[in-house]
């Protein structure tokens, strides 16, 4: 039920910065840059095979995002697993006694359902589930 | 030169505790659990897509994923990236200024050649370099 890792996310405090090593330095694509105001931050995007990384920028000081950037610094964030039917998942982890952060899909960057498995559950990871179709 | 995100290493403090979650709850097949004397750690490999989740429990006090665990508790370490060329990438990276832990390719499990990127100049990620073939 789990198809692919869909993105790394890289909390970072500078968009444009951060290309110097991802882009220019690493020579990854750059797909795209844009701002997504329900994730309260900028995020840039590098396909790389069939997975991406994720810069993710805070553009407001009280999100999770935010928050964690103010204490750790930048640095790895979570990590999107691609499943092919996230009801059925969530509603088998719920039986197995995993702690979610997102018990119900919410609505992810262009549309697509995803959910928050808690890192308590996940060794420490902040795992993020998500469905493309 | 970038091809493919290769695996996504998470530090833990417990091999068979971590399975009730990754292999049990999520469903990821469980490749293999195996003890590399060399990285002084026990691993764990699951597939998915084209890329591994690789769960790591250092053996000694005094490896730098054991001192990682006991700063910082289990979670995410670093991610490894999957180069055509590792020598060219690693002289491209040292013409951009880019900071190396290894500026010469040293040998990883099973053999393959690797190198990892200092995270003062990834965007605080730990970051690996692997080549394949």
């Amino acid at each position: 039920m789990v198809k692919n890792i869909n993105h790394i996310a890289v909390i970072v405090s500078d968009i444009e910065g951060s290309l110097a090593f991802w882009r220019d330095a690493l020579g990854l694509e750059l797909e795209c840059v844009e701002t997504v105001h329900e994730q309260q931050a900028e995020v840039a995007f590098f396909p790389i095979g069939q997975g991406k990384i994720e810069l993710v920028r805070p553009t407001t000081p009280d999100s999770g995002e935010a928050r964690f950037l103010a204490k750790r610094g930048a640095g790895l964030h979570h990590i999107a697993l691609e499943v092919s039917d996230l009801d059925s998942m969530l509603a088998r982890l719920q039986s197995k006694g995993v702690r979610l952060i997102n018990d119900k899909p919410i609505v992810a960057a262009h549309g697509k359902k995803a959910a928050f498995i808690h890192p308590e559950s996940a060794s420490g990871v902040l795992v993020e589930l998500y469905q493309l179709d």
